[in-house]
């Protein structure tokens, strides 16, 4: 075979085998966040999207993402991704159904199977938001329907050749197909569900629940950040060394100046360094850099990290004050992100900078133009992705119920959902912002 | 240097390192199934075990299995994998003893450290079954005699040129060749040593006995997920970009059906999503596509998964029942998986699925020649490698001893064993069923 | 491109990921080997020690290690490796101000993150050593000095055509470049600082401080010697099928002699097979091997593993002799091995070993040549570390301090510099020998 396909097909494979890793990266950084009378559960959550993230896309998502078909959706090669399909071939040597992503010359499970790790990633996110209240197969339930349907469907008009590709939206790794799509499922998933238990008084008052191992959400965060190095780089798709040096560069540094920003972000206004705060911090970065980061200098990228890492603790910071309880910062990290990096090209675009030829950003001569096609996209894909789950989230309340009931809640989930506990021989306390709010407070908490 | 080479080793490095990752994995999931006051003896076994390996495969091992011999055994180049080779040279131009592996174009050490971690996996399999009562020394011994000659002469046998390779029988990543033997001989273990102390109560009742960490256990099903992702598509030994494809998905699908297939039986059985059975599920998947994950279709691979999620929650009821203590279900996974995905190979082989000529299993046209071999293949391994394990078992049982005192093992191996403990500063209550059974059951549990 | 461009940067790249993970291996070993009470401040230093040398090693510890410049420190290109450069064009054809590493035909920005990674792993040596006492501001300042200039200056002498290359010093992944470096200013540090609270009593005694989760050590030695497969063979820099196979074997055959004769050894010395000792006995010899790998051969490997193994045992009872307390053994694995290792290189060094022209060592016919020139490397080395780390700790502890009062170090830096705790569910008891100490040893302890 042609060595260009066995080098492309090298580099993407192993780069979606890191993408792969990143669930285990969400499994953590999420259980860490969360008591440990709910660690089974979310452990199981986040071991089972993947598997329902494969069946979702192997079924049906894959077509709608990438078959031919119109601008909103795609039509042909729809079920099992069987539709006829020559690749490696690629341009005028390509012939089948699945015509958007043809460009890519690798064999076509790879191409679908590096697509599949970026749909799970998706998926996951939402995990986070809706942690510690959320009925384990009604979680499972919405996974399959997001996957099925709301990922292929915004997918297909920026990635699978629909209308906001056509019209030159850029996201060059899935801020907004990605990230943006997890974070307002989260959302809707978030308001739907209601606070947990005891986290807002009925004064206004804010109880911070702390997470039972920082040592499980380190990790997860390192895990991440391994993973986000086939995230962006793999987003090539061909073993292009130029680019993929480039964006490697561009990952890095906006983690870094994330992670700083946010730790330097929370020492001034809670008076410490707080190690979620940097977890979230970097995660941030990586978020925001995923976008652009083929399209923006390394100089840039040190700016964008340094804003989203300012940005996730005030958003943090705001989602709490309004109530909307997402007890790992998934909303503040990837829908928040998601949208500036987002919009960030359309800012710091540089044509060329990293071989890769696009549009100059409102910073680099380019006027409003691209900034416009971003805002746009951004829109879009709230306008339809956030509805769309709301839908989902509330036909899943009102036929199989949502969320578990409260004597579940305050127990711990791992018990009523799955009959044992992550710790079964350690002693722990219940913390004591439950206790002492069972009684004062016992008319807030559970929707 | 020529391109081809090039690129195969890269690959074939790059497999081999996420095989070698897969120590912990095991390391994980073990430690995590077991009780706290034996974490720093399993994690001891599963560290030192590769070192064990890596010592006998290199001294002898390798020789035994690729060097150049009889239908049974190699005989050439036996110690230091020090015989003459001129790899990475391949067909007429190869020149050495290691003719069975001489197909595969890349240098020699490369070769070498690839089977290395395989025959690190199967020794690492074992230490699951044998957990918690078995001398740290005792298990030491049988590693070494098991990778230097248990696993290479089988091994032979199938990827060295052996009987079994020239009678057709099809093994593609290894799941007699690794998981078979692995599990024959954690059986053999588990017999010579009996069940750990109070697991079985004197009316026949079982006693389960939780694992310490469910965290621990999930962080390394996802390490061993992502390690396979190296052992099967690593497996073709060459940067094929069709076969890698193709594998990588077949592995992954079987994986994902394997999970949710046991999630479900131990729904159904249990009446609740067990954790732990969702991730023996996964594992069995992930062993019963090992063997034909080349061989079959992605449709087979979703079948094959899901029908080993179901045998492997069977299977660890059945060896429960029959008192076979196996803290970690390493029997259930990997010898009855092994087994199943052997000879699945014989039922959905399709000529050529993945670019690999092959022969067509019986749901495939083929008849009955495969499955027949494939059982011959079966049975073989099985009758060496059970009555050999045994042997060196009581081998070790009569010399040096196999098992730990009474007292050591409800203590726990960790103080007695390597005179710490793993969580010197957490408060642990000793889980209620050993407390209870420490009058009423004293006359069962160890030999 | 050219295709052996494409090569080499998928190589280098994919090993600088995985020596990226290193960093996580870091923080688990070292959160591992400490108290719980100071688990988020260690996890914090860990996570942000990379976000520091990148940004020290971007802005100017790049230009100082590879720009053109004389024998002692580069001068061109200072800043942000913003020079003029065309790799990925080599020899004749390049054209640029950072010709010292001209000969890795890869891009720029492949290079930079390359060595971004390994100026990563020195810091992070250091953070263990001073562990459990330093004030977490004043670890960063440290670290940022460290990576922007003292391990770019020595970096210069030996990687960026300096004087010691020029005297045929060899150093082929980093002995002295990374190791000793990073293991003298953590020497510096722990005397500077001095011993934890209760570490050595009034009459000379010592009170071992066992660490408070060996599963997370154990996961993190895992993670190193997975990293270390990049580490060592990366440093080839390009994807020469050879010598990667070599240099795989090599390290992998050090670490397994390694933690074989510190499990020996401890075994003979404290009766039992200890699990820190075994880890920490893994990383002695991958150390050890780190600066030879591409030079020696296997046999010579097991040699050179199997001495750092027995070394590193009798450096940690060494330094607790002495008073210097470093509480993950730090210094043992990365200072005296790391001058083992690159004094082994004149012993043990074949020319040809692994298809790289290099002088022979002392047992392999070269005469004292070779030793008498790693000999001057490693008193350079330290010349230039050891006092410049002195300094920088003496500066900071005289301006903005170094220490953490006595009453935080009782109590924990996680509380006081962090605000927070790593396992706030979980009931923890003060280990025996802090509260047995309060009374009797006050006047020792804390400087």
């Amino acid at each position: 075979m042609e060595t260009k396909v066995v080098l492309d097909t090298l580099w993407v494979v192993l780069a979606a085998i890191l993408v792969f890793f990143m669930n285990l990266g969400f499994a953590l950084v999420e259980s860490g966040f969360a008591r440990s009378k709910n660690t089974v559960n979310i452990l199981s959550k986040n071991f089972i999207v993947f598997a329902i993230s494969s069946l979702g896309f192997l079924t049906i998502g894959w077509g709608l993402m990438f078959g031919d078909g119109n601008a909103f959706v795609g039509l042909k090669g729809l079920f099992f991704a069987a539709g006829p399909d020559n690749s490696p071939s690629v341009g005028e040597a390509y012939q089948g159904v699945y015509s958007a992503i043809s460009w890519a010359g690798v064999p076509l499970w790879t191409k679908f199977f590096f697509q599949l790790v970026f749909c799970g990633t998706a998926a996951t996110i939402v995990s986070g938001a809706v942690a510690e209240r959320i009925k384990y197969l009604s979680f499972i339930v919405f996974s399959f329907l997001l996957t099925m349907f709301i990922y292929p469907v915004v997918g297909h008009w920026i990635w699978g050749g629909g209308w906001l590709s056509q019209l030159g939206f850029l996201d060059f790794a899935g801020d907004t197909v990605v990230h943006s799509i997890g974070g307002w499922a989260a959302l809707a998933g978030a308001l739907v569900l209601g606070p947990r238990y005891g986290k807002y008084g009925k004064n206004g008052e804010i109880h911070p629940i702390p997470g039972h191992s920082l040592g499980l959400a380190t990790i997860g965060v390192f895990v991440l950040w391994l993973g986000w190095f086939g995230f962006n780089p793999g987003s090539t798709m061909a073993a292009d060394p130029v680019a993929i040096s480039h964006i490697l560069v561009t990952t890095n540094t906006a983690a870094v100046t994330g992670l700083l920003a946010s730790t330097v972000t929370s020492w001034l206004i809670i008076g410490k360094p707080d190690l979620g705060m940097s977890i979230n911090g970097c995660l941030a970065g990586l978020v925001a850099i995923t976008g652009g980061c083929a399209f923006v200098s390394v100089g840039s990228s040190v700016i964008i990290g340094a804003i989203s890492g300012f940005l996730v603790v005030v958003a943090v910071i705001f989602f709490d004050k309004v109530k909307i309880d997402d007890p790992v910062g998934a909303i503040a990290v990837h829908l928040v992100n998601g949208i500036f990096g987002t919009l960030a090209i359309g800012l710091f675009a540089q044509d060329g900078i990293a071989g890769i030829a696009t549009e100059n950003g409102l910073f680099f001569g380019g006027g409003f133009s691209l900034l416009l096609k971003q805002l746009i996209g951004v829109i879009a894909a709230g306008a339809f992705v956030f509805p769309a789950s709301l839908l989902c989230w509330f036909l899943i309340k009102k036929t199989m119920g949502l969320r578990v009931s409260l004597n579940e809640e305050i127990i711990g989930l791992d018990l009523f959902e799955h009959g044992n506990t992550a710790y079964p021989e350690f002693i722990t306390h219940k913390p004591i912002y439950s206790i002492s709010l069972l009684k004062s407070d016992k008319e807030d908490g559970a929707a």
